[in-house]
């Protein structure tokens, strides 16, 4: 069964008949705790053991020493109703919180996408798989730089802790919005999971990503271990349980682990591609049998900020664009139905592909000058395609694509190719044999599959083959939130993986180079 | 093989036989990462980890954030040899702590006997078993009071932060001079094993244990898991593993676990007897089957305080006495072969049962003042009998013993035997039937045998069956530190005990008066 075909709410109750049989990355236990008397002398917290044994099944079940402390108080009470907050660990049960009386009902985890760009967080309700509130910000890193080279150079001039800060008081920021939304106590959340970019998690972590740069390529770590949100500096239960996803290394990160996880890959016999098209245009090909990843460094055209008019995927951003073949007149939708102020990574690949089919564009992707539209301008010197006047009434700007632009996708869609190219004959297969593409990421949401596969940025298969993921961090994170059996399956994926070093490969720059044609 | 036929050395190697068998609560490896290259490109930490599993066998590796953050410094050294010191925890692998080089021979644990009125810790060398230092210190909760009934009251008021901060405090002393003494730095102190009364180890953990005091007298705990050093306050590895013994009830502490420990009760089939006098009369029978305990509230007469004359045993203390029955006159032997400043317990028991045996002293403990002998004196009114006159040249205080004196020493005399003779009628057994009896307490140290006996204080039986333990809690916890297994064991005794609650068993006060006489 494919996420493809599933709505949000479809996707949830199969989450919970999965999440049912299995505990979740933390349990909550409401017990009852017998009243102590000369034949049942047993200390307090050697008879909350006793229930926990018989609620959990674990004979191992270890407290922290600060939690022992709140115990004498709680079970005081008129009632000896407490609710224990735990993490399954193996044979271990880890204690991570206790309250008084049933609060069994606010159980609470957060997903979080730890993106270069933008930090997506959702606030999940653990007993129901519900997604309680969505937010996302801009990461606080990007005042050390837009893209990961410069934070990379920032850290290795030893300041990791700076951009550390910056990205735990993103997620902090998220953590209050969303509680915020769903009116809920952030300590009442007790497990979280993200998953970023190798460097994302390494600054996460507050380790020094800087050695990723030079060969060979080494992270400090790939597999994480469970850590609590206190170590991290994270504002919710101080002993909230803190999965990360693993990275398979330097240039493979836990999100595209995520997104690999969610998209169910080591389920399937079929041959199935995960395709992640942002910063880089980063894969994932094979089965349950066998995974190749690789990366070709695409440049973060479809990102938004380099074509001049980009936007991210948010209201005003232009998303659809149909230009007609006889009056070549352009028409568009915009995110949120308002004038639009740029264009996001799918409008740009839709207006790419309808200039293209309608005759104004070339193969090399230059434009058609002598094909007569009054859509022609001159903008700082350059011709452009205009597609929304600027209005200088609501002070909104123009809204048009230059061949330099369309150079950038066009080099994104080469190394896509090029990276796929190079998967697929390093174990001898074709195109066609892919039996389905998930493609992550905000980008490919929003993504026309068509236009896509028109200017070869996605591969020439059946539209129906394409399954959007939306983000597979998030997707992937709740998973695990609701699932902590699937912390294994993540850790296999990782090891499972080979990944094809391309910047280094020596066919790559070739297949690049002649791919750069629509 | 019984501890007592054992010196230091043989115990130490019969320990270290054991212990090469078994992982110490703490294991130091030492490990040459393999350098990182394009074809082994896995992290850093990733890398450890394949290393450590080679060495240990365990799969699933905890590292906490504090320690990730060391590894790149660490690995980016000349040579990539590191050491690392772990817990074995089930099927995990704790890592506490990474040095650079090899440190495998800095590797230190310490014992401590929480008691009451003295803190006595050992410093373990773990690899060799050997104790490099033994320094104890008075209990600072001493200024809360001088018995425990008087700092469960503080503690009551809400203090218990106050008594927990003086005995963290004198341990934290216990580390210095230890380690001043073997010369070696407290962060290599990776593992710490401590024991001491159900009221010692809550006030070690900053738990109240005022609840013991009313019926059903239940502790907050019995069954401590394992925190770190950190937690506790601990001046060493901040993330040493400490184990606390567990306790079997308010009024069997685990001071006793350790000594039925140490006495290896559960290997024997034969009946044996932990014997602990101190502040209470407190003892467990049995062997490898059952285990049934109980204590008498013998008052602290036996720990100094109390008999007018009284001094721990320490130098300048009456450690034997011997009355030459023809002259009547006293001779004596004092620790540290200094003038006499006062009497330890064993010489009190001594000089009773010398008394008794030169009829100077009758059985109901009241002197025989018209036996001639010119011991008698005058002191505040009262006849006392004279050991050791005043040196006011050297400022040395008399040393003798009062009829108030010997009435505590019966008390406590008469509250041993009740608590033996309920305990051994509850399983039909006689005295005779004991076939060792194990001592426990610096007390049990310097007693003699025979006086103790002579006066009734321990049963009638061959003195070759009494095998004095030292302290027994110093010597449970040294076994723990060398072999993480015992904590199995410790578990298994202290689940085992039956505990007779004698203060309101029918017979005691009966058996108690009867029993007052020598």
């Amino acid at each position: 069964m494919h996420l493809a075909y599933l709505g949000e709410e479809t996707l949830t109750n199969l989450i919970m008949e999965v999440r049912c049989k299995m505990p979740a990355l933390t349990v909550k236990y409401h017990l009852d705790i017998p009243t102590p008397s000369l034949n049942n002398n047993k200390g307090d917290i050697d008879r909350i053991n006793a229930s926990l044994e018989r609620a959990s099944g674990l004979r191992r079940i270890h407290w922290p020493l600060s939690l022992l402390g709140s115990i004498s108080g709680t079970l005081w009470l008129p009632s000896n109703q407490i609710t224990i907050t735990a993490a399954h660990d193996g044979d271990r049960l880890r204690v991570i919180a206790v309250d008084p009386g049933d609060t069994t009902s606010s159980h609470f985890g957060l997903a979080i996408d730890l993106g270069t760009t933008v930090v997506a967080a959702e606030l999940i309700d653990i007993r129901t798989g519900q997604c309680l509130a969505a937010p996302s910000e801009v990461n606080g890193q990007i005042e050390y730089g837009e893209d990961l080279l410069t934070r990379l150079h920032f850290a290795g001039q030893g300041d990791v802790d700076a951009l550390r800060m910056a990205l735990i008081n993103t997620v902090n920021q998220l953590i209050n919005r969303a509680c915020g939304i769903a009116g809920i106590d952030p300590s009442h959340i007790s497990a979280v999971c993200a998953a970023g970019n190798t460097t994302m998690t390494h600054l996460f972590l507050g380790l020094d990503p800087s050695h990723m740069r030079q060969e060979p390529f080494i992270p400090i770590i790939n597999h994480v271990p469970i850590l609590t949100s206190g170590e991290l500096g994270l504002e919710i239960a101080p002993l909230a349980q803190t999965y990360i996803f693993p990275s398979a290394g330097s240039f493979l990160g836990g999100d595209l682990i995520a997104g690999s996880l969610a998209a169910r890959m080591l389920d399937h016999d079929e041959i199935t591609l995960l395709l992640d098209i942002g910063t880089n245009g980063e894969m994932i090909l094979g089965n349950k049998d066998w995974l190749l990843a690789g990366a070709g460094a695409a440049g973060p055209a479809l990102e938004g900020g380099v074509a001049e008019c980009a936007r991210r995927a948010e209201p005003g951003a232009i998303e659809r664009v149909k230009i007609d073949p006889a009056t070549l007149e352009p028409s568009y939708s915009v995110i949120g139905d308002i004038s639009p102020i740029g264009l996001c990574g799918s409008g740009l690949v839709d207006v790419i592909a309808q200039l293209y089919l309608a005759g104004l564009l070339d193969a090399t992707g230059r434009f058609i000058l002598d094909k007569d539209t009054n859509r022609w301008r001159t903008v700082n010197g350059r011709t452009v395609y205009m597609l929304a006047e600027a209005d200088s009434a609501s002070d909104l700007p123009a809204t048009y694509i230059t061949e330099k632009d369309i150079q950038n996708v066009l080099r994104t869609k080469a190394a896509v190719v090029a990276a796929l190219t190079i998967l697929l004959d390093s174990v001898g297969l074709a195109v066609s044999d892919i039996q389905r593409v998930y493609t992550a990421g905000s980008f490919g949401v929003h993504l026309a599959v068509d236009s896509a596969i028109a200017i070869g940025l996605y591969p020439k298969l059946p539209t129906d083959r394409f399954v959007s993921l939306g983000n597979g961090s998030l997707r992937g994170a709740r998973e695990i939130l609701l699932n902590a059996e699937k912390i294994e399956e993540a850790c296999q994926i990782a090891d499972k993986i080979t990944y094809l070093e391309l910047n280094v490969h020596p066919g790559f720059m070739e297949i690049f180079r002649s791919a750069k044609y629509i």
